[in-house]
């Protein structure tokens, strides 16, 4: 029998490839979405598109962060444009959301025991990324420590595994993953500003762009 | 200057005395309280009603958890009724929400940074409780670390600390602190059926019935 895992899911390219890669292995997926007042919320209808496609249950969690803090739920804030990659690392930019992967792998846990599944998949990148803290290695090793710790699964000696399969891989290297494991890229949405288009100039269209171009292929965005 | 923490507030016994505590000890508290559709939703008016009595801003946010697993979210469970204590330490009940402490926590730490907080104060209490995995001293521990290592502040090298002043004293103990601190026990509410009146018989209702005996004082409730 396949083992249920949970696979956050944002709609983009990252989260699409994994949950891609997840099913390739054998895990029978349950995608989690969020709705968090993000204001590109396209990507929510996107990663619906998504889980449809793959065939795949899907639970839409909806929250507000009443504090704001982030551009990307804060329409009073600018998102930043133009940056090279190795400002991207240097800085963290004002679309980091405070503590928000900490937040989605809560919920993540939340499910996975609710349902019984053992792993959480997330597509998490610590080399083309934008020098966000929660997609480092080290937070998510301490995070398996939190699942192990802080539920009924874990008291009972179960394990909880939490796989980042596109951790250490550049974006040229997942787009040619997605490519081989079929991914439908033109479902998938990367920009931030949630536009009719992809604005092409945001953090997430210029990652993006690195990836098709470094893979030699045209995103069909 | 006071500094600013976070406190989670439940309008319980635990995060009331918390509160008043955190204050007590010279730090600034912004509230944290949660709707997230527990039958004893009662709890949170009270929790606004405490908040307000000592004059602490407080935020309230508001969530569901669709996939349910527990009896307090969930009307068609129900809630175990006259455990003993020696039972309570040896299962896990009903009423435990999957991850909950973690979807709190998490929260917690994105208010604290949003807002510049360097501490966060949580009720957890593991030895007069109800079994749950999340309120052990070594989860706490291992949030810290997800706190640190997971956050612009961690990465920065400023430190978030995550306070659990109660977690090792019995309910007795907690009532005495909390009538040396003023606590005002008649806003309060501890009973996961949020009826009319306290039922008397959850292991809420009966652990406060053991700390307001154990330390001799009548409960207002």
């Amino acid at each position: 029998m396949k083992k249920k895992a949970i696979v956050l899911l944002s709609g983009g390219l990252d989260s699409t490839v994994t949950l891609y890669w997840a099913k390739s292995k054998g895990h029978l997926p349950f995608c989690l979405i969020f709705d968090y007042g993000q204001r590109h919320r396209k990507e929510i209808f996107r990663a619906v598109k998504v889980a449809e496609e793959i065939d795949c249950p899907y639970q839409v969690v909806r929250f507000k962060l009443p504090w704001g803090g982030s551009a990307l739920t804060d329409r009073g804030l600018s998102i930043p444009e133009g940056r090279r990659l190795d400002e991207m690392r240097g800085e963290i930019p004002a679309t980091y959301v405070p503590a928000r992967n900490t937040i989605f792998l809560s919920f993540a846990l939340s499910f996975a025991e609710a349902i019984g599944a053992d792993s959480i998949f997330i597509g998490a990148n610590a080399r083309d990324y934008s020098g966000y803290p929660d997609c480092r290695p080290e937070y998510y090793q301490a995070f398996r420590e939190v699942a192990q710790l802080g539920t009924k699964f874990g008291l009972e000696g179960k394990k909880i595994e939490i796989y980042t399969p596109l951790i250490h891989k550049s974006k040229a290297e997942i787009v040619k993953l997605g490519v081989k494991l079929k991914v439908p890229f033109a479902l998938t949405w990367s920009c931030y500003k949630g536009g009719r288009k992809p604005c092409g100039r945001c953090d997430s269209c210029l990652l993006r762009k690195k990836g098709f171009q470094g893979a030699g292929i045209k995103d069909p965005l």
